[in-house]
């Protein structure tokens, strides 16, 4: 059966956005150095935000709030108040920051939009990513947007039937092995896994090696090929 | 023609919302008092928070870090990092407050959803507003869940069609006039006010005073007679 719907994942599938995690962070170490060294610094901002996970879900936000409190947890009161107005300067620049595409994106999107429906499908504030894809230019590709607060199996089959496509003719395609592989295949679509240079520690799963929809790619403009093949 | 899709806002309309802000803002200027006049800090965080609505959206989240920015801009360094914390602190709290439904919310939405579609409506953080639904146990009487950034007439056209009804078959309830009734009406739905005691300072509109398909309502319980008379 050919693939009708193709819904891809954003952030790290389409623009870059882990870069900004990790630049933003040096920023931070940076400005904690008196305080703490910056492998133990990492480690402690990682536990904090895994704690603030189902308190403020994913986005910019809730990793600015978990600097801050980073901040105070191991520098106590002898935080500078200059260092909490830089994390909220530096929270706030990551918001507004221009979207920074990933090479060959907008001529693969014009290529898939010319076969088959196209959906995002991702994870993050809602209005931290309607602003992304805004400033991308590439709104105009996609049938339909869907920022979801988890992605799990019953995700995927709520937007694959949303869309009108049943499980086999739907493929998902993102970064995350856990996020975008792994529940796509489970609610029986297609799942093409493009990994992006630096992935977050919380997303990390074994491939499912030898899955007859699954395939590795090294980067998003092979899709339109395997696609071809699968039809 | 009667009535099929009933659309509900959630914040002050279904639960309380708006007193919750209030209070953490109560605990905010007891925090800020060395530094600053209660109705003057309310002056400066009310325009640093609409300087941040481009940036942060709707949400505790941005909430929370225009709190923080407030803070820093008056007091500069002369601010004890543990109010830093606080202030982190009561916006976690806010996060994780139990949802606190409105009189007879409950009995309304079991009437309502017995002669018509329910879907909810609301702006805010996604991630908030779902854990806030499920909290609530209010989820069963939903068929459909649509969580937007911005509440304009092209908004409601879009979840009218979605949701398989026309506009004069669509009504639209909330505590906003901005937000949910004039917009509801431009789209060419029905739309019923039903105040909140408090309403947030950059919500507020004139009434349509004579529009034939908008009511003022005294509470969301006398939704269920005045959608009769209509059909």
């Amino acid at each position: 059966m050919p693939i009708e719907l193709v819904c891809l994942d954003a952030d790290d599938t389409l623009w870059h956005n882990e870069t900004f995690f990790r630049l933003t962070f040096e920023r931070f170490a940076t400005l904690l150095a008196p305080f703490a060294e910056e492998t133990a610094l990492e480690q402690r901002l990682a536990a904090i935000e895994r704690r603030n996970l189902a308190v403020y879900g994913y986005g910019v936000k809730g990793f600015t709030l978990s600097m801050l409190e980073t901040a105070h947890e191991i520098a106590g009161e002898r935080l500078p108040a200059g260092v909490t107005a830089e994390i909220l300067a530096a929270g706030r620049e990551m918001m507004r920051h221009p979207v920074d595409l990933l090479e060959g994106v907008r001529e693969t999107l014009e290529t898939l939009s010319g076969r088959a429906r196209l959906v995002l499908v991702t994870k993050g504030d809602l209005f931290h990513q309607e602003s992304k894809l805004a400033a991308s230019g590439l709104g105009d590709f996609f049938s339909g947007v869907e920022i979801v607060s988890e992605k799990t199996p019953a995700t995927y089959a709520r937007v694959f039937a949303r869309h009108g496509a049943l499980p086999e003719a739907s493929l998902m395609a993102g970064n995350s092995m856990r996020s975008d592989v792994l529940p796509a295949l489970a609610a029986g679509g297609w799942a093409a896994l493009v990994p992006y240079a630096l992935t977050w520690d919380h997303e990390s799963a074994a491939p499912p090696s030898a899955h007859p929809r699954y395939r590795e790619l090294g980067r998003l403009g092979e899709l339109p090929r395997w696609i071809e093949r699968i039809g």
